[in-house]
């Protein structure tokens, strides 16, 4: 049973390994032309760049949050200040290492695209699967090394509070990267396009709009490095809910034995979640193995068999694994732990809830089913019906994923119990606990299909700017198209898993508080709570929106600066460039300027409200886990549904490309835009900062 | 203390003869041109015929619930039907008679119109006020009559849960209403437009189109009929609840007596709110003859100082009518009402609450202000800004409320508590629901100004219909502007107090559930219902969103096929006329299907969920009550606010009609249609239904 951390050290170091195998494969791929190489360069700058300035302004934030943990009474004091540190620097790490490497495979993507798609599949996947490698990686070796540490070899005092400030510091820097990075991509991209586009002309990606640059260093800022930022915490999230929830349960077993020390037979509880991490880890890294650029295979038939394998290897030595671990079955107080496959059963659950919650994203977004179809339809009477369908069809999309989150949350909840043949048990809350987890334990792979996106999309842009022939663009628009649909699997996975890891969060807060708090709901400070907490999704949607706003106008003010001052620039003058780093600058102290507020609501408002009552604080965060849910679901599923009406216009339904519908369909999808690249996501990391801060400073409160 | 309920029958036969004398004045006017009078007449044969064909399929349902509330075992049968049927007949009666007036004062508006705005206003405010009146008075008698005849005159069991059932029969109509008047009236203004302005290129009410009558009937069966319904039930509702909550609060105060027959000196609390509703209704009646038409004084002023009146009467008629029905501080059970004058603060509190709830809507829907000017600016970038920027703000707008809605709920149950010198007690909840009947002890007003709004839009149309001169289009556009400044107000009372009702009626299902409920968030049948509940408003907004879509699509094809093949129709030429008759047939056919999938889900979804479980239910009315409120407020913010910002671009910022920003801001504020006038208002009715159903069936459920 000790063997567990050891494990998961094991398979970390293993995907770590994999990720620097597969860095030597993009890096040592050609680059292409002189264009190519410098234009790369530039997109290289400009997001590494934003990179460093913003950790310049979150480590600010980070030091305030490290001081603030050893002054607080919060338990775990003041081990949970380090742990807390080496969360955040694990995770600006992996956004480091994931975001160098994606700004290289993008012009060797587009560089392999002039041999084919067969050529080009492999190396942004690769380049993606980096960024996987090294966010799941990192993770889990913080968190086994972090268990190891405090809990086998110091034997601190409530060593789980303090592992659960790991989870605090990843949360930290997943808030500002989620939020800042979402800004700068639909500031430059809304922008951009809105005077390219509308007012100048000119096509999308063209060399002669100076937003082009800013444009491709923002998918890589936002989907690479905020999601990267995202899942790193979200799979942290996951493995530690369930491990801190299980040393709170572990008082329930023993009949209200202490936490500080002694968890007998429990232990196995406790290791678990991190068993399952590293068993997943492994499965992962094999799936990854089996991408490779075969001629004549359907590309995302290759795509999808890396996930498939994973997530079936992860199924196979979860049940094994589940045996091996409690092959005594062990009893623990009062409670035997009579049937432990049902604890393999809640992975499961989680895994294949996932998968069917990113199906339903696929549903609602993609060209080939009915809600894009319809909204495509609405686009013959104007911008005003297509945003209509558009929001209706989002707002519908919510009813697949609550039900079967819900869905997830009774079934684990049920296989929780039965493990202990106590079905309706408290001991089931363990078994929810457990579904994150199980949804997450192939992060490696998700990450890795999730960043193979922006690669693509990149390769394409500088494919356009790099001015290679019309084919080239062919093949790399089948590889971005395809990453729309893998793209939208991943987002299932990551909002799924954050609505139950916020969840199993909230409990383990309840638990922690114990008897101090009562969360009925006609409690009136458990109702306004409940007000306020699901009013703050809106308020933080709102924001982040309007920051978008903001950031896109200052934008447009400066292209078209540029396209009145600099003479030839919009004729396309040969050696007449635009000021692109002008650009990349206003959206970088956009982005970051902007962070600020949402960001530290999110963290602020819940230590407001807890300080004042925790009741009501109760109420606040299940009303926030919730409609932020709802609302990351809507928003998502809307803007990537306008998204591909509009591409499904382009390939020529309802008259095609420059006709009233089509530019109908624009307008859906740049209104899509912030919904599904900025406030949508920005709802996942939401919730789960808010549950976290709650749970870690719950000592404190009381 | 018996007067309490023959007070409250006096009051509402005093409203009902104001009605019937404003109906007179009304109906006396000249009516004016023949082609006036045609086309006033084509406009109340489609509303009257829409409301007598939704009654018919609203018969149907009532009935089927009359049956099922004998079958069931709930409290108080047989009576209960009988009052749930009173409740929907004088309900309909309410909205036949406010209909009946407010089609017959469009025309005359319009016609007193060509002699100015000071002998028009008096003439829409009285219209108007047939609706408030009706629709006040209506629910005051019906309420005070069912306390006498089942709680005095029969003294049958459980006879407040039997006045509960009466709230649930206005229920049952305004489900509908709101639903289907929605419908029909975006249906029809919406495809109207879209034809009409953007493809034939004719103005707004345009007599060609033959969507005009269609959209005139719309504005009488949504805004009017669809809101007088709305506010019927909302004002049974706010009476009823305290009344029902204080006769569960009683075993509390008689520690563990039965509800049967004896109520001590607790009556007194069973009739306050009947009082309040009885002073507050004397109160609105003396307002009500407040507006004039002085020549020289603002229009503005005149409707507000009916309100005031209104509002500033019942602040002085409670503390005197409190102090007067608890003059000798009673004592009930262990419980001494030391301070009644609290309860009068309650009162006060609610009404404040209201009218600031109102007032931020104002806010944030008026040109005056920035938000309603930050989205004009918008529109120089396009439609895509526009509503980015629209839907934010809408989002936005949700904090001032919320935080206005939670700081009454905190304050009245402070109040409630205090009046019992127990700050913190279960009886608080008392003070609670005491704030909803405080906001809408004015009702009658609040109705009358806001139906005064779409019969002052009516007349508008019908002046552009008859080809009066322009200063008389320029009369009416002055009447309706106003109109819309005060219907914002109207929504804050309604939707705020939607909240409270629906907040209060939540917490007498709970006590009458009792010990057998266990409303504590962590139990997972409370989370899974959370889920789903708060998911429940985002389900009903798509839904009624893509109804209006469709039904809009079906009338859009309609204008399309009579401008193709009536020769002449789109030049105007002379004696060529639309069939409008069939554009009134087809909004009317698909307002009433389209009505029937959400209105059915509203009562079903909480009957199925509290078979199944009661927690579960718990947990959904509460996720639904928070997340309804939050997206009602939100859509008819954001609705609101486009509208204006269209309309102060109209008036001539950035560059007036006929930009590309006019363009633009026209764009948003189709989107804004089913935002405001279908989807966002039927979340007030959604909530309430759903948890009088739920507090009506409940001894059923256990």
């Amino acid at each position: 049973m000790t063997a567990v951390p050891y494990l998961a050290l094991i398979a970390s170091v293993l995907a770590l390994l994999l990720a620097y195998y597969f860095a030597k494969v993009v890096l040592r791929a050609d680059q292409g032309t002189d264009l190519m190489r410098e234009i790369g360069e530039a997109i290289r700058e400009g997001a590494m760049a934003f990179l460093r300035r913003e950790y310049r302004w979150v480590s600010v934030f980070v030091a305030a949050m490290f001081v603030l943990l050893l002054i607080v009474p919060i338990d775990g004091r003041p081990a949970a200040s380090f742990a807390y540190l080496m969360g955040a620097v694990l995770s600006s790490v992996a956004g480091f290492i994931g975001m160098r490497i994606a700004t290289a495979a993008n012009t060797r993507t587009a560089n392999a695209a002039r041999q084919g798609a067969s050529k080009a599949l492999p190396l942004a996947f690769k380049g993606g699967a980096v960024m996987g490698f090294s966010v799941a990686g990192l993770a889990l070796l913080g968190i086994s090394f972090n268990y190891l540490l405090w809990v086998k070899w110091l034997g601190v005092d409530q060593a789980f509070q303090v592992v659960a400030a790991f989870g605090l510091g990843a949360s930290s820097i997943a808030l500002f990267a989620r939020i800042g990075g979402g800004i700068y991509t639909k500031a430059a991209d809304v922008g951009g396009d809105l005077v390219g586009k509308v007012e100048a002309g000119i096509p999308e990606d063209d060399p002669r709009n100076p937003a082009t640059i800013a444009d491709a260093v923002g998918d890589n800022v936002g989907d690479v490095a905020g999601m990267g930022a995202d899942l790193f915490e979200s799979y942290a999230g996951s493995i530690v809910a369930p491990v801190v929830l299980a040393s709170l349960l572990v008082p329930v077993f023993l009949e209200g034995d202490s936490l500080a020390g002694n968890f007998g037979d429990a232990e196995g509880l406790l290791m678990y979640p991190i068993l399952i991490g590293a068993l997943g880890m492994i499965a992962s890294i094999i799936g990854a193995l089996f991408v490779r650029g075969r001629e004549g295979r359907s590309l995302s038939g290759q795509l999808h068999t890396g996930q498939y394998v994973a997530m079936a290897l992860t199924v196979v030595f979860a049940i094994v694994g589940t045996l091996v671990l409690f092959s005594g079955s062990p009893t623990i107080g009062d409670y035997a732990l009579s049937a432990p496959i049902f604890l393999a059963f809640t992975i499961i659950v989680g895994l294949l809830g996932g998968w069917a919650i990113g199906f339903t994203s696929e549903y609602f977004t993609s060209e080939h089913f009915r809600p894009v179809k319809g909204i495509a339809q609405q686009s013959e009477t104007g911008p005003a019906t297509v945003t209509i369908e558009g929001i209706a069809q989002g707002k519908l999309s919510t009813l697949p994923a609550v039900v079967l989150v819900v869905g997830m949350i009774g079934l684990s909840y049920l296989f929780g119990g039965l493990a202990f043949g106590e079905a309706g048990d408290v001991i089931g809350l363990y078994g929810v606990s457990l579904a994150a987890i199980g949804m997450l334990a192939v992060t490696g792979v998700i990450v890795a299909v999730d960043a193979y996106g922006p690669i693509a999309d990149n390769a394409g842009g500088i494919a356009e700017m790099a001015e290679l022939p019309p084919e080239v663009r062919g093949v790399t628009d089948s590889l971005d198209s395809l990453g729309n649909t893998t793209a939208a699997v991943a987002k299932g996975f990551a909002v799924g898993s954050a609505a139950v890891t916020a969840l199993a969060l909230f409990k383990s807060f309840s638990l922690t508080a114990g008897d101090q708090v009562f969360l009925d709901i006609n409690d009136t400070a458990v109702t306004i709570g409940l007000f306020l907490g699901a009013m703050t999704p809106f308020i933080f949607a709102a924001l982040t929106m309007s920051s978008v706003g903001r950031a896109a106008q200052a934008m447009i003010v400066e292209v078209r600066r540029q396209f009145a001052e600099i003479p030839g620039l919009r004729e396309g003058e040969p050696g007449v460039k635009p000021d692109s780093r002008r650009c990349v600058d206003i959206s970088t102290q956009a982005a970051l300027r902007e962070m600020l507020l949402p960001g530290g609501l999110a963290v602020v408002l819940p230590l407001v409200i807890g300080f004042i009552d925790v009741n009501a604080l109760g109420g606040f965060l299940a009303g926030a886990v919730v409609t932020g849910f709802l609302i990351a679901i809507y928003m998502a599923n809307s803007g990537g549904a306008w998204d591909n009406a509009k591409k499904y216009i382009e390939a020529g339904a309802h008259g095609g490309k420059g006709t009233d519908a089509h530019a109908a369909a624009v307008v859906g999808d740049t209104i899509g835009d912030p919904f599904k690249d900025t406030s949508g996501p920005a709802m996942n990391i939401l919730i789960k900062v808010m549950t976290i801060v709650s749970l870690v400073f719950v000592p404190a409160f009381l």
